[in-house]
């Protein structure tokens, strides 16, 4: 199997890069290679700090970066020559099995679906991540791919999750509830009363209904369906007020005897980089987009998740399922 | 002045009504009455827990109560007896100044709408809440009264919370923030692309621009304006993160000695109770909403709360801004 890492993406790229891939080599089977994309200048000169490259670890050159700054739906046309593209264009042509990138979220969102395409059914890709919980993670989705999505659009974003949660996350019959401000049926905005009405009908889902704020991490589902403004902006509080909470426990203890307490061990399961990235679902390939500050464990993991989605012929029986429920000839019922 | 309690709102009423009431009296200004509204007898029984019942709290009969299971709207038809309904109308009446329920939100809300009515130019009042933040407090609204707006509702939310910053909070010259999912004026959805242009040229508001979920309590904004969905997760979703949180810290410590922390200190400014309750705004007069398990702290907060918008003149004030903002005269413009 083999991996294609955009070696550009980090804030200090591609420092991180080189060093997540080379701890993930470690760990992962024998058979994994991964191919750095990217300056390959930038990349040998990477190399000298470490002291030994296995040959697992190869580079694939690509002189351009693509910037913050670039608009999305651009790079593919403006940035041929960018390791975000020529990566994600080795991954569609079967040189790479799955890609990896912490360049900018919107940019290789875009940039993966213009090269890999969306799967026949599939009318918007969705960007899911995992949220720390009491019980195991909850996937949210989306989490920021979609915004002013339409009811048919959540229902597609339960069918993936629904597929993810049971290759990835190994829940057998994943609980799937739609993010709403109240419990009962009837409750919410236009798109959420009107996705209630779609997935209470929809078969091959377990519907479990709806969920409110204050239970989304209490372990009453496995996947959470929400719009993209919605997943983005929660996601983005949780890490904030995990902060926040965190420095209130901290400013306590300052000038405290040493009080024994491992808050790091505590804390970790707040760790974003636990995650490593969050993968788009839905279109015909495997993309798992990193934080731009993502530390060498992040982007380990994140290769992991790549390597485990391959590993588990994601894409392929993402396809059928979605096929079969979203297919064509499922449409009519909607 | 006079505060009307609805007496049957918390889910052990009378008792945190009583006990909240008391102790309010206690600390606020000796000018000060409270009518708690409600069963006569239910009230009475429950003023016998404790030793001295000062004549500034006194009884209002109200024989009915609003459970949760009415449809909010049918309340001011389908319960004229009940103590949220009788108690609404001694405020309109000018028998009292101000009202504080614990009652159910939307029944309030939707009541308290009818009763009070929009203050002119405003189309929908909004249910204002303040979240714990790494500064002062964070003024949140619309926090669940208004689904599916349109950018001028988020505009008059923008103006509301501007007074109410101002008048309650101690902000001169608040900054008002759009919460979106980037920073940059194109983005967002429909709806918040859209209120970005208003607001941008909107008069009389501090208009900082967009803020992310990550940076709603990082003391960049005094006022955080959005649709009342995603306002409602966020609220509930801040407690149940913060309940996590504390959970992990908790569990951390464990069976280890005493450690000398002082946690609930740490997180007194996570404890929803010290805020009280949330007022609606944008209606003719002072409804302030607690939570529905609210002890007598969160009681006696939102009575204090209620007490300094009297003072404060808020409502006056607010029809004043209002008008001159979101009037008649000012409506060609947008």
């Amino acid at each position: 199997m083999r991996i294609i890492l955009d070696a550009m993406g980090t804030d200090h790229a591609p420092r991180s890069e080189v060093a997540g891939a080379l701890e993930a080599l470690k760990e992962l089977d024998s058979d994994v290679e991964i191919v750095l994309v990217g300056d390959r200048d930038t990349i040998e000169a990477e190399f000298l700090q470490h002291d030994e490259i296995p040959d697992r670890l190869s580079i694939h050159h690509a002189p351009d970066r693509v910037t913050p700054e670039e608009s999305p739906s651009k790079v593919i046309r403006r940035n041929p020559e960018s390791s975000l593209v020529v990566g994600l264009k080795l991954h569609r042509d079967g040189t790479g099995h799955a890609f990896v990138s912490a360049g900018s979220t919107g940019a290789v969102m875009a940039t993966s679906l213009f090269t890999l395409r969306a799967l026949p059914g599939v009318d918007r890709p969705s960007l899911a991540t995992t949220l720390p919980s009491a019980g195991a993670p909850v996937l949210l989705l989306d989490a920021g791919a979609n915004v002013d999505c339409k009811p048919h659009h959540l229902v597609q974003f339960a069918h993936l999750g629904n597929i993810y949660a049971q290759d990835m996350m190994g829940r057998s019959d994943p609980r799937i509830a739609l993010l709403n401000i109240g419990e009962e049926p009837g409750k919410g905005d236009e798109l959420t009363s009107g996705t209630y009405r779609l997935l209470r009908r929809e078969t091959g889902l377990n519907f479990v209904g709806n969920v409110e704020g204050r239970d989304i991490i209490k372990d009453v589902c496995d996947v959470v369906v929400c719009d993209g403004f919605v997943g983005n902006v929660l996601l983005k509080f949780y890490e904030s007020v995990a902060e926040f909470i965190i420095g209130l426990v901290e400013a306590e203890r300052v000038g405290k005897a040493d009080d024994g307490l491992d808050l790091d061990h505590a804390f970790r399961v707040l760790d974003y980089a636990e995650t490593g990235g969050a993968p788009l679902l839905g279109v015909g390939g495997v993309s798992v987009i990193c934080h731009g500050e993502s530390p060498p464990k992040a982007i380990r993991n994140a290769l992991a998740l790549a390597a485990k989605a391959v590993r588990s012929d994601m894409v392929r029986h993402s396809a059928q399922e979605v096929a079969l429920a979203l297919g064509p000839s499922s449409r009519e019922a909607s």
